[in-house]
């Protein structure tokens, strides 16, 4: 059970020093990695991710250690204004799905030895007991943004630091990578208003099929949003959160920004997890450094929101299922990149002749 | 050791009856795959290739079991006449860091559980005892095809049948999942001329910097091979494969196609083990529903030769290190597909809502 004890002085700009990584380790990484026994570069983007992981964690050696991925699930105000293929009550159910281990995060974690977390940021919905659910519930649900801002500044602040706290108890519990998931019917929709007023994309470029629309509700779904969009006049990060996400994005978006400062690799899932990302990155530009961007999801707008962050996904495989499968899926190969650094022989040691 | 008895009698075009797949399941299957805990089509590509694991074993509940990797090593006369970065040592020494465990394919194969074989199909080098080398030696490499083919009549066939064999002494120890690798300085240009024959590109295209020539070294390598494209006025799979190929080419051929008359799934890495593909897929096109191309390689002719194919690779990480790297590295994707298909819950059990 998490605390919800609130501080009012909290204040979310205030909170998040990020430290700058810097290229001090660049080539010294890059040294080991071209005198691997392999043609220069010849591992393509797995080169990158193990330098790049190698400066977060400041040593030619690094190491993963028990890599986490949390799910937080939240109701919005908005899915009862059908912007969904699926009904509300399908989070909760979602949830104990989650809980009874039958959801593809499920499957995909255990395969790839990844703890699994789940957290009612703000379901809709009083679960019984369970000790594999982290109850920290801000409210039952987000209000609809077309009536006021989705969430109050104390809950948006509550949900930021409480998924902050989470993080750093993971942390200190031994995690050095982190993945965040989530699960809450209408999040595509704040996804996209957030994507738009931050990337300064017109909205209906932003908006896709999320679960599965067919083309009336997509049409119904792009009215909608259009009009949400005019409502909010709001421009920095924290206030278009604020005013459209969810208690399951603002509580990864702290989440988020505690683990680039606790220096955790943040593995970043599809559409809505990278639209949390947008607002962390639009706070602390240096979490980009922090980041591996696991995959590209068929959710249509993901595909630019990577591009204005210039982001290279490690997978591309069609997915659109969020509960951050896509970061379960990439770990195998975070991993690879981090074991050819510590366990390929070099030219010196193998007796093999490098290039003329 | 594998045994090189070689039947006179011996066919490439009649050996390989590989079982035509069809769709009959393919509904059984998707339908399950459809009633998981997820919108419709939300796993993308792991889906397909879900379906396609199951049609090949006959069931809605396909398993993996001792994934193997094959990594054929073979010298080719072409080498000597510079086409590579590398000097031709570099093959035998490469193969006695397979044995060390000092490669990238060692790394990635003992994190994914991945059972690995090397072969010594036609290295220019007498190989001292060991027990972890499997011993196919045809000759010390092969002749240089601006000369002659490659290989004689009798060599090529035997490889071929040799590769065939140790493919089924893996099956009958108990693999349904197989990929394969290569070591062989100068073995891309032998997979260009492969390509252009077979695919009817112009050589040019189909010529890269393999293991990293410079500007010089790319101009050199393709007057070389424009050349030897010239030479050699052959049409068949078999013929192109004889005239160009390299011992472990012919050897992975053969393995190949015994793999699909097996029932067994065959991972395909990058340029030179599709160019490889290419021949199989021209002496027996339904191996193509066996197959599961596991990247596209930084190599640029492996995206056309993808097209060809109209083969959907996994990843796609601007990799160029053969070795069997890309299929040892998609494998846990493979195997996530079929985990999902076997462990997820359903709608009927989990008591969650379907789309509206």
């Amino acid at each position: 059970m998490v605390s919800l004890v609130f501080e009012k002085t909290f204040t979310v700009m205030q909170a998040f020093y990020i430290p700058k990584i810097g290229n001090r380790l660049y080539s010294k990484i890059q040294h080991k990695i071209d005198f691997k026994t392999k043609p220069i570069g010849a591992l393509g983007q797995l080169e990158k991710i193990s330098n790049q992981i190698g400066r977060v964690q400041g040593t030619d050696s690094p190491n993963l250690s028990s890599p986490t991925i949390v799910v937080f699930a939240g109701d919005h105000g908005i899915a009862l204004d059908g912007v969904s293929a699926f009904p509300q009550e399908v989070t909760y159910q979602m949830v104990m799905n989650f809980l009874n281990e039958g959801a593809a995060i499920n499957v995909f974690c255990h395969q790839n030895n990844i703890d699994l977390k789940v957290v009612d940021a703000g379901v809709n919905y009083d679960f019984p007991d369970n000790k594999n659910l982290i109850n920290a519930k801000i409210a039952k649900g987000t209000k609809s943004y077309l009536k006021e801002a989705a969430m109050t500044k104390e809950q948006c602040e509550a949900a930021i630091k409480v998924g902050a706290e989470l993080c750093s108890k993971i942390h200190d519990d031994g995690s050095n990578i982190i993945g965040f998931g989530e699960m809450g019917i209408g999040n595509t929709s704040a996804a996209s208003l957030i994507m738009s007023k931050i990337c300064n994309i017109p909205i209906v470029d932003c908006v896709g099929r999320g679960t599965g629309l067919d083309n009336d509700g997509l049409i119904k779904k792009i009215e909608i949003l259009k009009k949400a969009s005019k409502i909010h006049d709001v421009t920095t990060p924290y206030n278009i959160l604020r005013s459209y996400g969810g208690f399951e994005m603002a509580m990864m978006c702290g989440a988020m920004l505690k683990a680039a400062q606790n220096r955790m690799i943040i593995m970043v899932d599809g559409f809505i997890a990278t639209s949390v990302f947008l607002v962390a990155h639009g706070i602390e530009p240096e979490i980009m450094e922090y980041a591996i961007f696991c995959h590209q999801s068929d959710e249509q707008g993901h595909k630019k929101m990577l591009e204005y962050l210039q982001a290279e996904p490690l997978l591309n495989l069609g997915m659109r299922l969020g509960e951050g499968t896509g970061c379960a899926l990439a770990y195998p190969l975070i991993k690879s990149a981090v074991n050819f650094l510590n366990e390929m022989a070099n030219f010196d040691s193998s007796g093999v002749s490098q290039e003329q």
